[in-house]
């Protein structure tokens, strides 16, 4: 649970015996209990919330959902029966136990402040999330720079399954983080290609990152926890609702930088998060289908208006990586490389000189874990350090002061 | 074989009894012969030959072509070898016979500077048809002014010929006329399509008129050329060759509002007509299909450029039809009523003041043909008198002075 960026990366837990002073880049013991309580009274996209969040701060904002002092009431724009709701729920949080319920399934909150907050979600204004539930080794920050969404119909045909499932593995091959829903149909299709191809893969769940939802991918959910990264901003073992949902996909909207639809019905939850990207100016993609289907009707609406249409992976890769924000990649590290942690600096270090090698083989080099190791890459990757080769990984050519290209972190 | 607008419609052939003088909008006898003569001579889309013919008219070109005075050697840009060819060919023209040829199948010879020449041809600039001719009784201008194509692969899919006879429908449904290249797969099942919708529906060969190819489409053919229009750029009895049917493509693009693409593999010819209609400035749009569909393939690529995706009838006409230049629909008529000819008059008439009725019921109250009428009625509608209701058609609804609407050709 740690990440390419070395110093200050803490993820401070409740209980973590952390220094008094965050370390920097990191938010402080108070601030992140008070926002693992507040992602308990504050349902997902609350605007209202939200401002008060930003006007208060979570601790004061906590403080004041659970005084008596009259200085609830101070909140505006809320009616009385209304306040006694949030209050409600203030009133039952045990945010201690929560961070130590998510930490016991390798997980954490990342809190905006924190080296690790995606600050892509800022773009959300009031209603970006309070933090962000996560499990899973890979620095989330990192993944989000280079991901891409994959949604689409839960009831999908075989051709939308099949079309999810190859763009997964084509975005995976390509270096992408292939963010999806966690849910039956194209999502689940979209998670298993990327994993397939030995792949980043990342679910946004409605729910606690804790709860397998829906039942039937418990084990999917549990393999992307392990090779990838599972987040939400439900707290531990909360559950979806009809709204948690719709809401849910603004995340996956924001956090990419672009959303692709395989199939959709009209007025669907995937046409929902692409309109979403649309708003916060992210790329929006669409696969066609035949012009008799229902479940492309929607994404033909799409591509209609300002969609792109795309019909793989490397279309997808051309247009969401056409960028200059994806600079790293194109310009090199962002970061110099003594600024590596150790694990990271080692899995580096493990690369050949020239040509690829494989993950495994790396693994084996750096002395660290298959999984460990994967993370490492794709934030190495995400870092212009490394690049996707075939099946396997090598140093990113970069060019010298006069010019010339020479491989690899230097 | 006459058109709504009444006077000086004439289409002379060789042979009548034409007073010497052509009538205002005919083109006279000497420079139709000489066109007639000059499509036998020069191959569709020859540019060069284009140039002179602006240069020089189709009289003194035919006349230097013939010449044995040295003045064919100024014609410039020609290896002598390549003049034979021309000359050669020129020296064996039967523009009478031909004339006759195509009159005996009940057609006509259609030049520029006639009235029923449709004027967006002069788009092509110096690859502009030195004539069409034309096998149909209904006004060739009239019908391109309201016209799409519907174009795609020979080799087409269950899928590709549904849309296909789909969109022809519901495009002769609309009002509009489906124009197509009479070839096997999506060509025949658009034609087929509007045919059976009772509609319009216009065939551009790349051979003479009167040749049925390919030959398994001979009735089809015929059948268009009975309740619609069979045109071509080449004389009669003249066989396609590759380049003719590369070309005629362009005629296609030219003469329509725009270009629909069902199924096309990459660099088909349904995609030259596309990328024809938009350097003309006309609309291009495309039938989404599977992904993993060679037969889409082509029509993607369109689709992830300037083509606009289309999933009906309705998205077509909404789109070319969504224009200030389609006014005749939009602002009345164009011509007014006491300029229509005795048989448009005549079908006029028969429509009923409010409501709509059948093609067949008016032409029992008119007394005329019902291919005729329904020719007369694309006319009628063209020219903004009338409109499809349903399965039949009706007055349409006109602004009066003092802005009420009011129904009908007043």
């Amino acid at each position: 649970m740690t990440g390419c960026a070395g110093p200050g990366r803490g993820r401070a837990a409740a209980g973590d015996e952390e220094p008094s002073g965050p370390g920097p880049g990191t938010v402080g013991d108070r601030e992140r209990l008070a926002r693992a309580a507040l992602t308990r009274v504050l349902e997902p996209g609350d605007e209202r919330g939200g401002r008060w969040l930003s006007r208060l701060g979570p601790v004061e904002l906590m403080r004041r959902l659970t005084a008596r002092d009259g200085s609830a009431e101070e909140l505006s724009g809320m009616t009385a029966r209304r306040l006694d709701g949030y209050r409600l729920r203030a009133g039952a949080v045990q945010p201690e136990r929560d961070l130590a319920a998510v930490a016991a399934v390798g997980g954490r909150l990342v809190c905006p402040g924190d080296r690790e907050w995606p600050s892509q979600l800022d773009d959300l204004g009031d209603a970006r999330p309070i933090g962000l539930w996560v499990r899973g080794r890979p620095d989330l920050r990192l993944w989000a720079l280079r991901s891409v969404a994959v949604v689409g119909a839960r009831a999908c045909t075989p051709y939308g399954a099949h079309m999810a499932a190859s763009l997964g593995a084509g975005l995976a091959e390509l270096g992408w983080v292939v963010v999806s829903g966690a849910a039956f149909g194209v999502d689940g299709a979209a998670h298993r290609g990327a994993l397939a191809a030995g792949g980043a893969t990342m679910a946004v769940l409605a729910c606690g990152v804790d709860v397998a939802y829906p039942p039937g991918h418990a084990e999917l959910i549990g393999r992307v926890a392990e090779q990838g990264l599972v987040i939400g901003e439900l707290p531990p073992s909360d559950h979806p609702t009809r709204s948690r949902f719709i809401l849910r996909n603004r995340v996956i909207a924001a956090l990419t930088r672009g959303t692709v639809v395989v199939e959709a019905e009209y007025r669907s939850g995937s046409l929902a998060t692409a309109r979403s990207a649309q708003r916060l100016g992210r790329f929006t993609m669409g696969v066609p289908g035949p012009a008799t289907s229902g479940l492309s009707a929607g994404v033909h609406e799409l591509l209609r208006g300002e969609g792109v249409l795309v019909t793989d992976a490397s279309e997808v890769a051309e247009l969401v990586g056409d960028i200059g924000e994806l600079a790293p990649v194109r310009r090199g590290p962002v970061l110099p490389r003594d600024l590596l942690d150790a694990v990271c600096a080692r899995v580096l270090d493990a690369l050949p000189a020239r040509g690829p090698a494989r993950a495994r083989d790396i693994a084996r080099t750096a002395g660290t874990g298959a999984d460990e190791t994967l993370g490492r890459l794709y934030e190495l990757h995400s870092l212009g350090f490394v690049e996707r080769d075939g099946d396997g990984w090598r140093l990113t050519p970069r060019p010298t002061s006069d010019g010339e290209l020479r491989r690899g972190g230097t």
